[in-house]
């Protein structure tokens, strides 16, 4: 197997808070995380697809194409913006780091069905230093 | 000369905006960081000191007393906030990198006072890799 | 699967010696590594833990729980420790990247035990930028 | 299982263009990539062995060897080089990073055969920072 | 003084090579830099400019136009070029990281003077981790 | 003014304490640092070093002459020490960041003299990302 894989950066804010449970349930669980007016991040996304090597271009995917579909779905809907209010890919869902992996991979993997022969291999979003998540899925995705 | 430098890290929100402006001039002068719900980043910040080194210990100023000082005056004040809505030590002033930088000698220097012989030299403020702000202390605190 | 990981440092020395072997075999085996008085290393250990996403957190596992544990496991038995002389969990072994990252492997997944759901996933021991290592438990412990 | 990991780094000058195409193809398929004159990185490559850890030694491998290894097969052939002229190794493939990988794990699979007990698990070529390729071994390589 | 700095980067191929000596001599001065067919490097390079911070935006200048004049000086003239053929601006110097220090800052000084009240103050150039350059202009610049 | 900067790294022990004080006042100094069986580092040391820039070279000093020096002076002296009894260039001094510096630009400044028109400009030593030491020599010693 070989991947390719490409990283893209983006600053945002957002703050962790569920509006189903209580203003002291979401203090225990989210903590710090949980400030009314929110915090931010530098995030990195690095995406990884994978697929054969043709002779002719050497190339899993050209890194152009996967740059613009990153570009799209990442950059274009995240940086500089909340992701709690403006951000429509993330409606519903809690913007955790977690969260935004799974929804990052629903947007690239719609995009990269324009690739036959290229399969989503992995996300990993990356808070900060300290702390990432990496996605590989849904189970039926899985060769 | 010798200075030794300690590096502090937070997480928080910001907007640029200043109102006295109209939403227009803001949009203009500020671009996507004017975005109304603000964003975020992984904020770093590097505190250098100046001082002599002492034979007996060998050190321009203990590194666990400068870091207790940037815990005080920058982390327990600026993490996992909002730099606009949260921070006393901001208040007044449009939070870009240069006022932090600025604000954060004022609040430094102010404990150093404790610490005979040790003088602030630099600030360091890193929005992100790709841009930072470096601040000398005003005209007057230059030896 | 998604996993999350966490990231914790410490500084220690360590020296690498066999006592079992004669001291030209630990010199010939170890090099530089066995030189008699020891050297050291900043460590970064990042640890990583699947399980399920739950609607009502967004969380894996709360970070603030996965930092408490490594915190315990590895930063308070081993930061400004010599790694040969002052670790109880390395009694025994002979402390190369392999070994550290086995015994905080066994540390660390008796500690999630307390946290249903969640599984111990992946430890890297990075001892250098040039070298690292991965563990992934041993055998039975793998889905 | 447990794997070590060794990194080592080269500077090469290198230009994505596939003869058997036109001009302008190559244009097209590579984009600035295919400037006549070509271009450079500061390659990093990570090679990944997986074996077991003799009590004895505590190492799935001298680190002193692969590090060995990596310097023949990687370093000495290709630091400093233009990789369509200068490294023969390369001959006959596009230096994209997806054939480096593979060249540099034919490679080093060669050298490894002198340890017993070692196997090769993954070559990760790194270009930038924005984008690397891992590879895990032609399908007959694999447990 | 305060400054902010902001980071651009690009891909090259180079060759250092002094024409009015000869290949032994070249040999002699450059070692594998002389290699006839160059190499490359992932360049960063790091512009700082001072001047006041005014109440009314709190910015030494907008990020925006410094980002802007970088890509126009540095980017656009050399990414995914040879610095040898195919930049104007580095015409008649060889071009080692000393040269494109000066160079970089004349280019930049010139757009700079559109940007009253704001100065050049540094040019850094990072050919690779290990080795760097800092320009901090010809004499007469200076304060 | 322009500069060349080198970076070299090693790994070491070390151990705070200054042994014409009572136990008790070196851990009151020294805290962690003083643990009686040591810690250790990957330290890096940036060397950076001015002069003109010749249009027959184009740079300060030839690189390789630089790393030569650093290799002597720096990492073959440290590289895999203990810092307080395997170096006797530190002898008579607390190992501390600041003393190191100050040691290692004595010894480069030393070796600077076969190279005539380059002066020592600054030597920082880096222990760990969050703390490290700038020196910028004696006073006499300063243009």
């Amino acid at each position: 197997m070989i991947t390719i894989t490409r990283r893209v950066e983006f600053s945002a804010a957002h703050r962790l808070h569920n509006p189903e449970l209580s203003d002291e349930e979401n203090r225990r669980l989210y903590g710090v995380c949980n400030n009314p007016m929110g915090h931010g991040h530098n995030y990195a996304v690095e995406v990884s697809v994978r697929g054969d090597v043709p002779a002719k271009t050497g190339m899993v995917m050209d890194l152009k194409d996967l740059k613009d579909v990153l570009h799209r779905v990442v950059h274009a809907t995240c940086d500089h913006k909340h992701l709690n209010h403006d951000v429509p890919m993330l409606e519903g869902v809690i913007p955790t780091a977690e969260n935004l992996a799974i929804r990052f991979w629903d947007g690239v993997a719609r995009e990269l069905k324009a690739f036959p022969g290229v399969e989503l291999h992995q996300v990993r979003v990356i808070e900060s230093r300290d702390n990432f998540v990496d996605y590989f899925g849904p189970s039926s995705s899985r060769r």
